[in-house]
């Protein structure tokens, strides 16, 4: 499958185990963020049910894309209240990218960026080309990550600026992954821009460092302007109406991950070290805030490095801005717990088996 | 907006008002269920947060369509454990048929009954075309609804195996939305085909009789050599993991909708005299099970004629199988609580005003 969800499958575990360090995905970034969000949750299902079930029983045919509800909490979360920006939510980051390649569908996106490989799929199934940025063919969409695995370019708002200004040029809309920027401050966020470019859509959730993966929410927070064809794409009552309630209490509580973003820059490159110091070939920090190490030139032989000394790593897909094709990079999440990393530098240091 | 939500756009209200008996939507079926269901979705959520939220926290990456957790739920609800069918979850038969719509992106649909225009709107937006069911072009996928406004033709199961043993000789799927069919027995449901028919798609949902739409849950029920392709065309993930436990606990109840059911069966053709006696243009009671009453030939006309007597009915957008076109509907859903239903025959014997 060509789906980023497609690295899973092969996983026999995503916890630890006593032969088994599972660093294939994030698990200990909630003990790090400023507020105990699961009791937090807690607390809205609690109250849920005292109330009377109201946003359960509630199907929100006149709030079909959630705006009404988590809008306002989006404004003051990047301390906007009254921008002129839409927001429009869905069943998480995977499924809006799903709709909006229904804005590339039969057209072109430029990919600007390394990628997931979810968005180029879905627009090529929907009948539209992709193409690195820049390489000839003008693009109708432009597509990038930020934080991006790598790629600095477009970590500073005025390069985004710069971008979109082009795109506008040519009539093309910037859209923005920011699925990962949760691990970044909120003024990092393109979705400050969203009031003063006409033509960027920003795309964010709640699975990232706050590790509400399971409540399945993401918005789109978009300039005005394209609101309409952000609808035109996005199927509407994606996000269960709990989801909602959960969500905008969630992002009322403000920044709750510099001390998770202190921790991940703290560890990454100590971790960085040790993959390099126990010869598992070519670990690279990924980008700031990015709580990964990545193994991009030997994916499968740097995870099978890590699997013989117990760790658990992963190949991820990437749809590559350099080849204009789909490709593969080896990942791990950098463990944050101290018990953890411990365990981590213990393994790395026993004779590899198998 | 051609979509069906936008028929709730213009509504000034969803709930009854001292001017307004509101039949715009369905509200009063909840009390005829055969259990509580709210009750239960208020056991389900303090459980959720008595037993550490282990659906809440868990992102499903293992499981992305649900299957896990709601395929034996399905598969018992139709009495069929162990079947071959498969079943995809997402956030509710719209946003899975949106994805679906990519089954026919560049291609046709043959439209075999007359359907909600959401399916035709996102295949057109995916490039594809749609025509009436055997007008001509040879389809990729037929389309129809269950039951369908006012068309009988596909009401038993023997039509639905011949309509896809027909489809099958062209390497065509049928693809069945059965949004409605909750007002249906388990065993009116063309999901009791999945595991013979090669080429059958089912859609169902928990919004209609079970009024929780707000859930957003949808699963689709698929013959195992289309699974894959149905996971090509749905976004993984669509389910929030807590709606799926929802569902799971819902679709355990059994039939709940027998007295449903009955009085819809009973409300229906009174409405319907009472309607015509009153004057308002052409009313026609829905097929069996739906709880609607309908008029098709001048919508607006008896839309304005209810609202002089302070009665809300909706216009409906319907793509119509006759016309190949989109078209409307007049529709008002049928009053099934005594005090509503004689509610009604007091507006319809006051004298218009307005």
């Amino acid at each position: 499958m060509p789906l980023a969800i497609g690295s899973y499958e092969k996983l026999r575990d995503l916890s630890d185990g006593s032969d088994l360090l599972n660093l294939a995905w994030t698990q200990d970034e909630r003990d790090l963020l400023g507020a105990d969000v699961m009791a937090v949750v807690a607390q809205e299902l609690t109250a849920e049910v005292a109330e009377g079930l109201p946003y359960t029983g509630d199907y929100m045919v006149k709030d079909p894309y959630g705006e009404g509800v988590l809008g306002p909490a989006v404004a003051e979360f990047f301390g906007r209240p009254g921008w002129t920006a839409s927001v429009t939510c869905g069943a998480g980051v995977g499924p809006l990218l799903h709709g909006l390649s229904l804005l590339a569908a039969g057209g072109t996106v430029e990919v600007v960026t390394d990628v997931y490989p979810d968005f180029p799929h879905w627009v090529a199934r929907a009948g539209g080309r992709l193409v690195p940025f820049g390489s000839g063919p003008p693009g109708d969409v432009l597509l990038l990550e930020r934080p991006a695995l790598t790629d600095h370019r477009f970590a500073g708002l005025d390069a985004v600026r710069e971008l979109a200004a082009g795109a506008a040029e040519r009539g093309a809309v910037v859209l923005v992954d920011e699925s990962n920027a949760n691990y970044c401050p909120a003024r990092y966020s393109a979705a400050n821009l969203a009031g003063e470019l006409p033509n960027l859509l920003v795309v964010r959730g709640l699975s990232k460092a706050y590790g509400l993966g399971g409540v399945r929410l993401g918005y789109c927070v978009a300039s005005a302007s394209l609101t309409e064809a952000v609808r035109g794409a996005v199927a509407p009552l994606g996000a269960s109406s709990l989801s909602l309630r959960i969500g905008r209490r969630v992002l009322g509580l403000g920044d709750v991950t510099s001390g998770l973003r202190a921790e991940i820059a703290r560890n990454k490159p100590l971790v960085r070290e040790l993959l390099s110091a126990a010869g598992v070939p070519g670990p690279v920090a990924a980008a700031d805030g990015l709580p990964y190490v990545l193994f991009p030139e030997e994916p499968q032989a740097a995870v099978e490095a890590l699997a013989a000394r117990g760790v658990q790593g992963k190949v991820q897909p990437v749809w590559s801005a350099t080849t204009g094709a789909l490709t593969a990079t080896g990942r791990i999440s950098v463990p944050l717990a101290a018990s953890r990393l411990a365990e981590l530098e213990t393994r790395l240091n026993r004779e590899p088996t198998g």
